[in-house]
């Protein structure tokens, strides 16, 4: 059963393959004639394909490092005893580190061709320009999705063995972390060094193209967008895909029902299907809203997956129960989207209250964003903690004898269901960058008003969609995350096990231990949130020192005359954002194992909780705060509140910088350095319970 | 045993009250012969007598319906038994509160009268000036913890029922939810609305008598800073041994050594004894430096208390682990309050970084200072962590067969040992208003430039030493719940016996009742602070209309031929306080009860836990981010990067205005609400044990 579902899994990554490929020729085969579009639009891939190269050629010297330990350290210290599975499991590794990077480069190919030939489609009509966007952004998300699948699929397949699907998983994070973390530096940094170069010091536009940032800052908007936000759930969804699976694999052992991993394999091919199908009906009128045919999409997804899952659970004598929590966690994903949509939207109450105390200066734009990110922190608290209790409470019933991993499994499985429809909301989050350089390109390539007009409405829906699914995507990483903490215990107790030492039936919140481990976790993402957020305005000071550098020594430059040098900038932006990452990554390292040693497996636990609480607060908070900003300054510019120019737009661009490293930098990356805090502890359990001060 | 350590208490409390009698006639006898200051104090004092008035009016009606449901609720409903246990209880949550409000009140008296002398003997040098300015605030200390001690001592003595205590503390905590967070909101309310409409719109200057927010402004000042600071520390250190009490009475019914309440009885009239020795050997040289005055004399009292406990100990054959305990946490608290000091203090690189930082605009001084308000949170989250872990292995083998209860104790006693000097704290903290003001008195009495250099060098030492009281007062409050998490634990447990059921060995973090709990749990305190922030905004809106108002209809009020309604202002601040304080105490109340209600003593577990990990979190977050950006804004108004009216002082503006309701409204009051959240759950566990929607 288990090897069926799995060459079901196989079979549905390739069909997301081949229709990704589909889709790919299709927007490739999309007209695009304009030389100013062609030109801006090369220089922006070329300098896309820069960045990737020089990302992923530092990744690759990292990975190849973490490989080597794991060959050296896992799952036994080959001086202890040399097996196979030491090299499996560092080939896990990699290959996790090596899907994630291909599905990154598709995506960034796609998003680079399809955001001038959406510009240039506009002027048919918002129709063509939709699905030139739509399908563009498609291309990502079917082939982050099918690699994922692929990837935990042939890893489970040939190698039987769910510890690697674990280091699938951190191969996953390590890449997710540099793309992320790296790719949200580098595109801070281009951004605020160009606007404070181009627009402030020398008063020329944004986007000119004699400012040498201008490339990186097209460049950063892309890759940080598609790449990073792509990697992300790549690692989310790999994630929430190993927690399950080793925590299915030990029930198929030693449980009565025996089809717990085949049921996750199932339901995770199922979502990809479900995604398919999704991108294949969505459509727009001719004179169609962008937004209800985005989200319309996404309804349809998660209904067809509902009903799917539901057949498969029927026809393959699954448990109803497991099911129900998958469906539930997919169900609270959804309700706290549209929740947490409530403090971005720009026609609802908060964005309009800080718009309006914007007047009073920049001081209480940012009071007032800060208040409202706190309290949108709430629902998805709340709803996280519910969708973790009631799929608990659904699945501990299932094996009475096994009632705990049971129900670490139905938190799992919610995970997974939030997670299920994953392919959409990629293919929606990279919809956004598409059509917002779409936009850019359609007004240097002089289109006109109408498809400006166009592009405009069409950027407008991809950020109220990205709102969405922003916090979505979070709420999924802290579910998952929830569920990796059931696998550590998992995995502390086959350790512990193994070495014969006593059970471990649950970590105590009065033990010391717990309690040292949870304060410090929770100080983490704060520490680690600083780090980059003060990486980020050190880059941005080399970047516009090095702009000042060309626009002295390039005869002709401020004249047009002469092109600047925009590969230097890219070159730093990247060199910067990974030099400024390294302290960032190493503290959340580090500290995990500092704290394993210093308490063992009691204050690790500790620490994961801690880790996970303050990370999805802070994330929520920064990620919330930062688009409402953005949007406020955007509801100014749209002509209220005394509009572009006035008093309380210059404030209310004071909160969107602001909440640039906020949203962009420091809150998506908290998912990631929650996951691979994660996964480091799942892996080094058996250390941790072996060797630590305090016992 | 316990019966003459009360008496000791007692005896010690009278001491506090008499030496605080002492001083307060000292300062009332030196001469302030200044017309201009006897004026303006006057209007000072009297706008600060008719907030307090206000607000404990208020503040009694909502203490007597809480009495009134204590009554009918506590210890047990009243329609099933009634027992004269009910009516102690509600007359000790009315003696907290009265004890609380008797200190703040005798707080604000002789803050008021010892501003405009110690103004006038700055004429006389800096050694006269010190010594008026510090025993002001030594008036507060020594009331502030002889209540607290008397009040304990006597509710034991009299009732002898830890419950009965919890009671009186939580009446503590109800005056210090109104002193703090309506203080917190009145003194930011009348800042705001004063430099909005003064400074900003008519163009007069700071401090002007023509503004009708201007007496508001001071009073709110010295009433936030003064009784709001006051009630808090008072509300931390009756917890702290509210809780260790708890945890004592019971080992002493049930361990072989007896001697666990006599030692905390004993061991507070120690710390009151060391604060009265600190504050008596406090002496300046003649051109001597302010600061190290403060700082020795809190290491004297320090070095004291250590000196006094291990003689007391060893001469009442108490147990030397509880006294370990007891000086780690003070020496962690004064650890944690030195390192938090790096990041608000002007000669330090945060400050620095900041400073310069606001020259790229207001957008980099709000990312610098939130980037190293996050980063300061790690020391006193590690410190807090170090503490609990060694306390309670120290303790927990004092006797065997009740290891975790000794292990609470001793982390409670750390708590008790943290708070012991906190009459030395409640000096130095209230000598930084009355310095403060000071200095502006002096400047409205035209006392020369002499004088003025005196009272900044004395303003300058109390901010200072604010920075490092505020980092320790927080860890304090922190390791308090923590403590309080323990007492939450035994009443569970006494409650289970009573009511014949199991008895609750621990609370798992993979519970997903206790998940549920901690996530819901830590979204409070971003609740809570977001509310107190939009607060402040609306209320200030509703003072500036009123300030409008005063100058369209007082004929000749802009002329300053007539004088404002200063009263008004007062009222509307004070009015305006109260209100937007209730659905923010009301918030912390509500989700705790609603939370008890569906997961039962589980969830309540998990809320307490997230509580106090996000809460300590945010407030240092807060405070310390507040503190570093006051900090650059008078590095920057020194002369630095560029000074007044620079570029850069203009985003240290933005920073500083953003830091003030950070640092003296949501900040600290966050400390309350945990604290208040803590003994609501202890008060009502027999409750949440019995009813609840999970199990």
């Amino acid at each position: 059963m288990v090897k069926t579902m799995e060459l079901i899994g196989i079979v549905v990554s390739l069909m997301a393959f081949a229709y990704a490929a589909w889709l790919f020729v299709w927007v490739r085969k999309q007209p695009q004639e304009n030389e100013m579009i062609t030109k801006v639009g090369g220089l922006i891939q070329e300098g896309a394909r820069a960045f990737l190269g020089r990302q992923y050629r530092l990744l690759f010297g990292f990975a190849g490092m973490v490989a080597l330990a794991i060959l050296l350290l896992l799952p036994e210290p080959i001086w202890q005893s040399f097996s196979i599975q030491n090299i499996f499991m560092a080939i896990s590794y990699l290959a996790g580190t090596l899907f994630s990077a291909f599905a990154g480069k598709i995506g960034i190919e796609v998003a680079t061709i399809a955001n001038g030939r959406c510009a240039y489609a506009a002027r048919d009509g918002i129709k063509p320009a939709f699905m030139t966007g739509f399908r563009g952004g498609a291309v990502m998300g079917m082939a982050v999705v099918g690699a994922c699948n692929l990837g935990v699929c042939l890893v489970y397949l040939l190698l039987a063995d769910p510890q690697a699907v674990l280091c699938f998983s951190f191969g996953a994070s390590s890449l997710a972390l540099f793309a992320k973390v790296g790719g949200g530096i580098f595109t801070k940094t281009a951004d605020i060094a160009a606007d404070l170069t181009g627009k402030v010091e020398l008063g020329i536009p944004e986007d000119d193209p004699r400012n040498p940032a201008v490339i990186a800052d097209n460049v950063g908007d892309n890759v940080g967008d598609v790449a990073g936000m792509g990697a992300d759930l790549f690692d989310s969804n790999v994630a929430a895909l190993a927690a399950a699976i080793v925590i299915a694999s030990n029930l198929d052992r030693i449980s009565s029902f025996h089809q717990n991993v085949a049921t996750v394999f199932c339901y995770a091919a199922l979502g990809l299907l479900s995604s398919i199908l999704g991108v294949m009906t969505a459509r727009i009128g001719k004179n169609g809203n962008p937004t209800s045919a985005l989200n319309s999409s996404t309804y349809v997804t998660t209904g067809i997956y509902a009903a799917l899952t539901a057949l498969a659970t029927y026809f393959f004598k699954f448990r109803f129960e497991i099911w129900a929590s998958c469906v539930l966690g997919l169900l609270v994903g959804v309700i706290i989207g549209i929740t947490t949509d409530y403090f971005t939207d720009d026609s609802k109450k908060p964005v309009h209250v800080v718009a309006h105390a914007s007047h009073t200066g920049p001081a209480f734009t940012i009071l007032s964003g800060i208040s409202y990110g706190f309290l949108s922190t709430l629902p998805a608290m709340v709803g996280t903690g519910i969708s973790t209790l009631i799929s608990y409470r659904l699945c501990q019933n299932i094996d009475l004898s096994f009632s705990t991993d049971y129900a670490l499994f139905g938190i799992s499985m919610a995970a997974v269901g939030m997670l299920s429809i994953v392919g959409m909301i990629v293919s929606n989050d990279a919809y956004g960058p598409i059509v917002d350089n779409a936009r850019g390109l359609a007004e240097m390539g002089s289109l006109g008003d109408r498809v400006l007009e166009i592009t405009d409405e069409l950027d407008s829906a991809g950020n109220t969609v990205k709102a969405v699914t922003k916090g979505f995507s979070i709420s999924a990483a802290g579910l998952t995350v929830i569920a990796l903490l059931g696998t550590f215990m998992s995995e502390v107790n086959s350790a512990a096990s193994q070495l014969g030492l006593k059970t471990i039936t649950g970590f105590d919140v009065m033990d010391p231990l717990v309690f040292f481990g949870m304060l410090t976790g929770a100080a983490i993402p704060a520490v680690f949130s600083a780090i980059l957020m003060l990486g980020v305005d050190r880059n941005a000071q080399r970047m516009v020192s090095e702009i000042h550098r060309q626009f002295k020594e390039i005869v002709g430059l401020k004249e047009g005359k002469s092109d600047p040098d925009y590969n230097r900038c890219i070159e730093i932006a990247a060199e910067g954002a990974i030099k400024e990452l390294i302290p960032a990554g190493a503290i959340a390292i580090i500290s995990t194992i500092l704290v394993g040693l210093i308490g063992g497996v009691s204050a690790i636990a500790g620490f994961l909780v801690g880790n996970i609480i303050s990370g999805l607060l802070l994330a929520l908070f920064m990620s919330n705060a930062g688009g409402l900003w953005d949007n406020a300054k955007k509801y100014v510019e749209a002509g209220n509140e005394g509009g572009k120019g006035s008093e309380a737009h210059k404030s209310a661009v004071v909160g969107d910088t602001v909440g640039d490293p906020f949203k962009d930098t420091a809150g998506p990356s908290i998912n990631t350095q929650i996951t691979v805090v994660s996964l480091i502890a799942s892996l080094l359990s058996t250390l941790f319970l072996t060797f630590s001060l305090f016992k």
